[in-house]
C-alpha cells in the first residue's frame, strides 16, 4: 500500500506518560494490535526509562515483544540516554526516537544534563548501533523538544534548533522529529521552520509532532504539509493532556488527523472508521482518562470518501 | 489601529442560535460590550428571525439598539429574508449577513424555499437597501452556507458554490461569506475554493466561516489564509455546538483563532488576555453551556507578544 503521508501513534508512549493508573501491559498490546489492524505503519510503544522514573513503562521490553510480532507494523520507542537505546537494541525495536530539548532548562529538567552532554550521548548511541551487525538496521531519530517554544525559557531561538539538527545529522541521524512538546507553536511559525530545515538538511527525514493544548495543533499540521513535511505523530483521542494545564488536550488527536489527511487527499493507509473503534479499548482500559476529538464525536461527514488509492 | 485580519465575532447569534435558555438582554449587551472593548470590530449581534421560530431573539431590535451605542463598532445580523432585512434595516444596524445553502436540501430545510428564490430574494434586499438614502451605507454580506458539504446531501459541489457566489456579486452583494456550516470541510479544499473564488469573483472581500466540528477549524483558517482570505468568524468558546453530535463543539473558538493570528504576525486589534476574561459573562449568564478552547485553559505561552502594531 502506498501512504502519501507516515501517521505514527505515540499513545502507548507519549498518551500514557502522564497517566498515573498503570495501563496493564495486555491492554496496551490489544491497543497496538487493533491500531495495526486498522492500518498505522507506525506505533510509538514505550519508553525505555528507568521504572521509578516511569513505572508506566516497567514492561517496556515486554510491549516491544508483543508489538514485534504484528506483521508490517514499525515498532518505535523512546530513549533519553544510551543507556535506554542499550536496552531497546536488544529487545530487537525498529526504531528509537531520541529526546533533547532545545532549550538547555528543559533539557536539564527532563534529562538531568546539557544539551551539549545529550548530543554526546546521541553519537554514542550510534556507535553502539554500528558496532553490531544485527543493529545496524535499526533507525535513529534525533527529536528535538520544545522546538517551538518553552514553558520554562519561553521564546526558544529557530537557529538554535536548526543548529541542533545539523549536529544530529553530523552525528548519524538517519530521520529527525521536530517537536513542539508544550503546545506554543503557530502554522507561520512552522511553516518557517520547515521550510529552512528542508533547505538546510538535505534530504533528510523529518517528521512534526505537535500537541493541540492551545488548539493550534491540526493547523500546525497543514503548515507543515506546506512546508513539504510527510510524516506526523499523533495520539489517540489526543492522549497525553499537559500536566500543567487541567482538561487541556495533549497531542494532536490520531484521529482527526487521519480524517484530515484522507479528506484532503493523502493517502495515509488507515481506516478511519476502524481506527475510531480503537478508543473503546483504551476507555475500557482507562475508564477515568478523557479521550478528545472531533471526528469520533461527530461521525464522518456523509458521503466521505477516503483518498484513493 | 490597522487591522491585518478582521475577526467577526459571531456567538450572540451563531453561538445562541441553538441554545434554548434564553439569555437576558442585559447579558447579551454587557457581552458584546466587553468584547468590543476587547478591540473585536465587528460583532453579529443577533438574528432577524420571526422570534416563534427562535426565542432566542426576539429582543434582536433592542440589542442592536444596545450595540449601535458603541463606539467603533460594526453591528451585523443574519437576516434569512427580506422581512428580516426590514427590520434589519430599520433597526441601524451596520451590516447585513444574508444566509441561503448552496445544498438546495439544506436551504429547504432552513428557509423553506429553493435557492433560486433566496436569491431572488436577496436581489430585493439591494433594492429596498438602495431605495433609502438612509439605508445606502449598509453593508450587504452573502453569505453560501454549507459550501464544503452538507449533512443531508453530503457532497456539495464547488461549481455550485461558485455560481452562486457569482449570482450574489451580479444581484449586488458588498461582501461574501462561504461557510462550512456542518464541520465537513478539509484545509485542501478550503484552499482550493477560495483560491477559485478570489481568482473568479475579482475583488470583492471574502470571509471565511468554519466550524471546528471535527477538528480541522483552525487547519481551514490557516488554508483560507494561505489562499488570501482576510476575515473569519469565530464564536467565544465555540459556542453554537452541533444540534446533532452532543459534546461536539460548533463556532470555531475566537481564543484561539486571535491567538492563531496574532503569534503569526497577523495584527487583530484585539488583546487576547481581555478577551479571555469575556468568556466569565458568558459563564455567569449561561452556566450550563460548556465553553471550549485551548488557550483560554492552557494560557498564552510563557513570553507571548502579540503582532507589532
Amino acid at each position: 500500500m502506498h501512504r502519501d503521508v507516515v501517521v505514527c501513534e505515540v499513545g502507548p508512549r507519549d498518551g500514557l506518560q502522564i497517566v498515573s493508573h498503570i495501563m496493564p501491559t495486555s491492554a496496551k498490546l490489544e491497543w497496538i494490535g487493533a491500531e495495526a489492524a486498522a492500518g498505522v505503519s507506525e506505533i510509538e510503544a514505550c519508553s525505555f526509562v528507568p521504572p521509578q522514573v516511569l513505572p508506566q513503562f516497567a514492561d517496556a521490553a515486554e510491549v516491544v515483544a508483543g508489538a514485534l510480532k504484528i506483521p508490517n507494523l514499525v515498532v518505535s520507542v523512546l530513549i533519553p540516554n544510551l543507556k535506554g537505546a542499550e536496552r531497546a537494541f536488544q529487545a530487537g525495536v525498529h526504531k528509537i526516537n531520541y529526546v533533547l530539548s532545545a532549550s538547555e532548562s528543559h533539557n536539564l529538567k527532563n534529562v538531568r544534563r546539557s544539551t551539549h552532554e545529550s548530543l554526546e550521548d546521541f553519537r554514542r548511541i550510534v556507535e553502539l548501533r554500528n558496532s553490531n551487525t544485527e543493529w545496524r538496521r535499526i533507525q535513529l531519530c534525533g527529536s528535538v523538544s520544545t522546538a517551538f517554544g518553552c514553558t520554562i525559557e519561553g521564546k526558544v531561538a529557530e537557529d538554535a534548533v536548526v543548529r541542533l539538527a545539523e549536529q544530529y545529522v553530523e552525528h548519524g541521524a538517519d530521520k529527525l522529529s521536530i517537536a513542539d512538546t508544550v503546545g506554543y507553536a503557530n502554522p507561520a511559525q512552522v511553516k518557517r521552520m520547515f521550510t529552512r530545515l528542508r533547505a538546510q538538511l538535505g534530504g533528510i527525514e523529518l517528521s512534526g509532532h505537535f500537541h493541540d493544548t492551545r488548539g493550534l495543533g491540526l493547523a500546525n499540521v497543514h503548515a507543515a504539509l506546506d512546508a513539504g513535511v510527510r510524516s506526523f505523530d499523533a495520539s489517540l483521542g489526543g492522549m497525553g493532556g499537559c500536566p500543567w494545564a487541567p482538561g487541556a488536550t495533549g497531542n494532536i488527536v490520531t484521529e482527526d488527523l487521519v480524517f484530515l489527511l484522507e479528506a484532503g487527499g493523502l493517502r495515509t493507509g488507515i481506516d478511519l472508521e476502524r481506527l475510531i473503534e480503537v478508543r473503546k479499548i483504551v476507555e475500557r482500559a482507562l475508564p477515568k482518562e478523557p479521550l478528545h476529538g472531533g471526528i469520533s464525536k461527530a461521525g464522518l461527514p456523509l458521503g466521505f470518501q477516503p483518498a484513493v488509492s
